[in-house]
């Protein structure tokens, strides 16, 4: 059975950074679904216009591998506040399964909601001053149990090829990063 | 008044460079026109849904400092074969301004209208076979003159803030890369 990731979605989501999940993931093989927390149709952080596959609340009964957040302001923001995420995040982390945030969303949702507690992660260096754990900060992506977390745009691919590694293993991650150009 | 950079699309373009050039320049300061050769909704490479923010046959008479394609196949043959974005990208290099390419568009796209001709230039590995100009295939991100080639997802970054260094100075993209995580 193909590996199901959630992307969930807001306005003004980071663009870069979800198209470097969703791209990487699906080159793996994923079946990606991206989610709109509000409306289908997403102006992103710098105004690119992304389609999301369907809103948050049509799949909120659905089993997910992995649930991986792009960051972005105040996307992140609009991912924290949303009830049915918060609940789908709460879930997947309570059952030891795979759960991800990138640049503001480590801090802004994950810690938020208590899901990074007793957890090493990175976030954006622009947000490590919220971060209540300082260990780790200035790393590029960090894997602590089954919750992985990155710092920002740059980042996105070794984020990604990352959560690739763990839903399959190394020798995946590595065919799909030379493909990408990707130095590891 | 702002650089103007022209990004045309099609079906199937690579949606992960597509964005990374966008994005990039878009926190330079230019305003960036998403141009699509066929419908204003684009399924891209790895069925991303993008919206361009208008078809390339409406701005066909303005002028822009930075035409960049995107690769991906077949969305690289699609833009090879719009006879209006032929004649834009003819014009411009007549012109000596700024053209660029990553992936698959600088053999497919830039190398069949006889635009890197005396250039060195980069592409995808996987098309390296079909340049006639074996130079510096290796290389990450070529810059010959007015054009800039470049290899696939994982130079985006590196290609679009070369684009930043070229249209803006070293200082801009430096900034940018910094908030972007990028490691130059």
């Amino acid at each position: 059975m193909k590996k199901r990731v959630l992307v969930p979605i807001a306005q003004r989501s980071e663009e870069f950074e979800t198209v470097g999940i969703i791209d990487t993931l699906r080159r793996a093989g994923a079946e990606v679904i991206v989610a709109s927390v509000d409306q289908t149709e997403i102006l992103a952080s710098r105004d690119v216009r992304l389609l999301a596959d369907c809103l948050l609340s049509e799949v909120t009964d659905q089993e997910f591998d992995c649930i991986a957040l792009p960051g972005g302001l105040p996307g992140a923001e609009y991912l924290r506040d949303d009830v049915q995420l918060t609940a789908l995040l709460k879930k997947q982390a309570a059952e030891g399964k795979l759960y991800a945030a990138i640049c503001a969303s480590p801090a802004v949702v994950l810690q938020h909601h208590g899901l990074l507690q007793g957890k090493r992660a990175t976030v954006h260096p622009a947000l490590a001053d919220q971060m209540q754990n300082k260990d780790g900060l200035n790393e590029r992506v960090i894997i602590d149990g089954n919750c992985v977390t990155s710092q920002g745009p740059g980042t996105v691919l070794e984020f990604a090829l990352t959560l690739v590694e763990l839903l399959y293993n190394a020798a995946t991650a590595n065919a799909i990063a030379k493909g990408m150009l990707v130095q590891r």
